[in-house]
């Protein structure tokens, strides 16, 4: 099996720990491969930066799918381009924070989304309620850290992700816990012990695993979106600049 | 005052009857300039044309507040690029479908909305749950005319429109009708008179004027979109190819 | 265009700020008139005092439609009447606390009402879920100033208007804040300007002029309420006290 | 134990038949009282004619304290007043329809309301909601006889009310069924019966034996309504017509 | 009239407080009957306990029926067997968590629920939202005593009972108290002197009370459970343990 | 890895397929047991079915975790003993019914769930609510066939679940589709063709292969449910029939 991760940022640095971090949980047999965008942002923190890597996120969905990938993976928590990448493929398109909300929503009575800025906070209420789970949905809280600092110091990161995730589990009543933003791969562990410490026993999950179970579980199956909700666009004139044309 | 027209598409045969519709139910004294995109697609009928649409759509907002616009309106009922546009701006930005979902909202118990395709259904679902209007939104119905062929045959597209409309009242108990599609701007009196004819008297809005009227009164009133919902994005590298560069 | 204003109280002496208040953000050519109640309680604090003023309104809106009236404002945040008004006449009648909610949930994410008294705060839950909006109310938080109190001391009023506002906005998440009652009308700038020294940026809706815009836009788009959600009433017997007749 | 009815409108001939309606179902020892209206309407069938009954059901509710009785029923199904009457007098004040609708919910999964007109549909949803059981709702279907005719030939209303009932529970999922009027009291049983016929068993309610059962249970429990959703209004001036006066 | 009381735990030291407990507030003419479970747990406090005690139950309703009881009552708020146990009998089948949250949702705008442990939170936000009353309930709050020992010192029982109902008047806007526990049976009058002590004047719901009004008042009006809903189950085979032979 | 299938009823005429059924969609290297209840009934048709059931599953789930498996399956659309099982063992306890309302909520718009009877459409909804997911179901609908005799003559069954399931699609708006009884494992490809067939090209899940790629994902990842909502019962008094005691 071969799923495809879409770095849907311009940040070519984060390409081989993403590919790592995806390859670590992969079963035996599934191949990973990563591709960073050539057109977009440095980052995702806005709408504006959704707006602008969604272009090229389709051209490489696409891509992928022509390459023979069985599934595809936007790494980003807003799950941008999620819908309209469903409508130009066949394969599953899978979205971190969609897979991640609906496993948080079986395994416990209420999540809380930790979210990297205090904008966010009413984008990941859109977005739970988006998805169906508005009920579900306990809090979100920022911890403050922008994207591209996440990394400097990560004893910092953890400490403050805890103590955000701590006021959830107190305060809101969450029983999972969700890390609003892929640059956060592979912390869920740290967190969750560190909330344990404090009597705070929850799952914290993982939202790059827990998309790529999902993706290969849907390859496994056979199954992917519906054509129902996601039909082919229908054919129509587009005009894109010549050298970063639109699906070239 | 000084209201800027986003046509967001390429077509820009469009341009003139847009900025005629706008300009007639203009307030004396208010100016209508109407833009059409450079880069995008020539009708917006799935979440790929959308995606495709609201990088421009945002080079052009900035530039109308540049230009000195008191407000701008994307005229679009899939509202492209709304909360990515209000970012980058102070001045009030404006979507068709949001302006017209609430005031339809405030003149009956419950509206419709006439979509033009069947995929448009689950979309306008989700555009109603996002404006806080899922329990206001009686139902959608497609009435199946591609956008670029709504004016071949002017009157056939109102008898289906009516056709649709007297449906939506009689069998999901609409009190108000909404056109789901700009591209219908001045047909809502034709609409509201053939429902009439047919016993069915509900008020059928024409979103670019109501959307107009919005616009107008915001700049009256000195009121803009919220801060706190639509901050100003952080600084940050973004990469878009030369000659349809973002923001250039 | 004319606009009638119904203070919907006995209290006369609001009346010249009731006019000035609306002439100030009327459009030039628009012609407000105010006419206040010959029946009916001082102000309107309770569900009792909404009953007593309510066939007085009726009467006025009635005879403010014969007078050739363009629309009706009943100036009060619980919008007495509204629905039975609607009933009555085919121009339309104009809510502040339905025109506010529906302006701030366009705004922002989340709106909060600052309501006079503790006793207000369910009731205002109850109107915004009757408006459709129950998603959109971050929370409602009383002041505590009675209604004919509200003018002794504006400082002291705007004082404590900021400190309940501020809490709406870092506690609840409010993102657009409404004042409550009709008499604290023109102090939002002032509300907001003391939010904005707080680091709370955030719009402060002032109702009445937010209810004259609706009027006015309603008027210019010929649009009035559904006949199918505000039927004109069956002839029947009324029997009504002679000095007070209903509708006399 | 005393319960008092008040029959809401202006129609003397209702009288004698309201009493014996309440006390066949009453227990012994309870003592059921009716007044009429003096001032206000024929019947109730539109939002004014529910403004106009308010106030002269307040001066008896206020009457029936004063006068020893354990409780008080507003005998409409639109519990016109409900909420200001309790604001006024500490025993109990229940709604035939507050109290079938919360009934309706525990005995099955949903319910529907048989109403009188058209024009009630939106209004049933409106008060379902307020009382928190917009989920338990399947329907609301008008059966299409004024409130004055109701009676003028009871087995072509009760042929009505059965049609109108199989189509909610067979179309709609309506698992109980209330008669959306006090005027059909007693006839619960026949439309029962007719539903059977057509192998339809749900149970159907009459609500006015609904709300002395719970009028009843309420004074035997010693309980009454929350004074933090229903406070005592404030002192303030009152003007009311000398011969109609209110509270006289 | 005969009530049929199970105490659905295999505790019998509780039978006696509880048949007095109904006794004294049922009508002259009611006669009570408490059976206690054979099979099940000593109490109720988690989903296991509640799956091991319904079986009994069942047993139980079923021999009421049979011996002519006229209603049957599950005495815990968990409402244990109540959607089984109405499948199985036509005469009425009562739970008091689903009548008193129902009472509750007509005396207030919104109730909570003090609950014996911090995880009957989440169950209790269930069940508010399986009866149809999710924007009905303010809060569950736990006051953190085991159900065995809810007698070993009334007052402080009641004691944390007051400290935490404040908290739910105060934080979450709770206008009518449930006890969470019918252990709990015939303390809601002190709580009730407790909390007007500090100021919240709410009205406090005595479980076992409520349903008893409840059983009386359907047994009164010739009602039950809807048979759409609670239909009898298929004939089947059924396999149970010889001594504890499912419905011997 | 070792994940054990709960037969829940006491046919064991179905363990072999049932074996069969999971171990073709099983990864290479995870082992599939099926254990069949003891103690029960022949199948679960309703809510005392699903009450006689839950005692042997939680015997068999805690004895499930002491043999060393990895996950453990509920093979029933119902979830009985879901969240009492989940409070006794550490590692994961799926239910087909949950997992693929989910796995739908995220493949397409909305779902619809094909139930055995139509006495089984409140449940639907009822559990699609508790899990958190109302929003996301069209409707059920039944095709009332008895779960003993699905497999009687299996080309009828499907053309039923194809002519149900397509009203499901056409009428309700469903862009998935849910069998409602794992008696149909294996059965979705069929219907999916069958539908395709008819122009109506949407996924159908097969629940236990959903639940199965669940199970697996949850033991790859190291989670399992949250212990704030299913914590473990506290230590009291359990009496059970001594042949049948619960735990042996």
């Amino acid at each position: 099996m071969e799923i495809h991760i879409i770095n849907p940022t311009i940040t070519t640095s984060w390409h081989e720990d993403t590919r790592r971090t995806y390859a670590q949980v992969a079963r035996p047999g599934t191949v990973i491969r990563v591709v960073t965008l050539k057109w977009g942002t440095a980052s995702i923190e806005s709408y504006r930066d959704e707006a602008l890597v969604v272009p090229d996120i389709l051209t490489n969905v696409v891509r992928a799918e022509q390459a023979g990938a069985d599934a595809v993976i936007i790494d980003c928590m807003g799950d941008p381009g999620l819908y309209a990448a469903r409508e130009l493929v066949a394969i599953p398109v899978v979205g971190p924070a969609q897979a991640s909300m609906h496993l948080a929503a079986m395994l416990g009575h209420q999540f809380s989304v930790l979210s990297v800025t205090e904008q966010d906070v009413p984008a990941v209420a859109e977005q739970a309620a988006r998805y169906g789970l508005a009920t579900k949905l306990a809090s979100a809280r920022s911890f403050g850290i922008p994207v591209l600092s996440l990394r400097d110091d990560v004893d910092q990161t953890i400490g403050k992700l805890v103590d955000v995730a701590e006021r959830a589990v107190r305060q809101d009543g969450a029983h999972v816990i969700i890390p609003g933003c892929t640059g956060l791969a592979g912390l869920a562990p740290r967190i969750q012990a560190g909330l344990a410490d404090r009597g705070c026993e929850v799952p914290v999950l993982d939202p790059p695993s827990v998309a790529l179970k999902l993706a290969e579980s849907l390859a496994d199956l056979g199954l992917s979106h519906s054509r129902r909700t996601y039909p082919s666009p229908p054919a129509k004139e587009i005009r894109w600049p010549a050298d970063g044309a639109f699906g070239d």
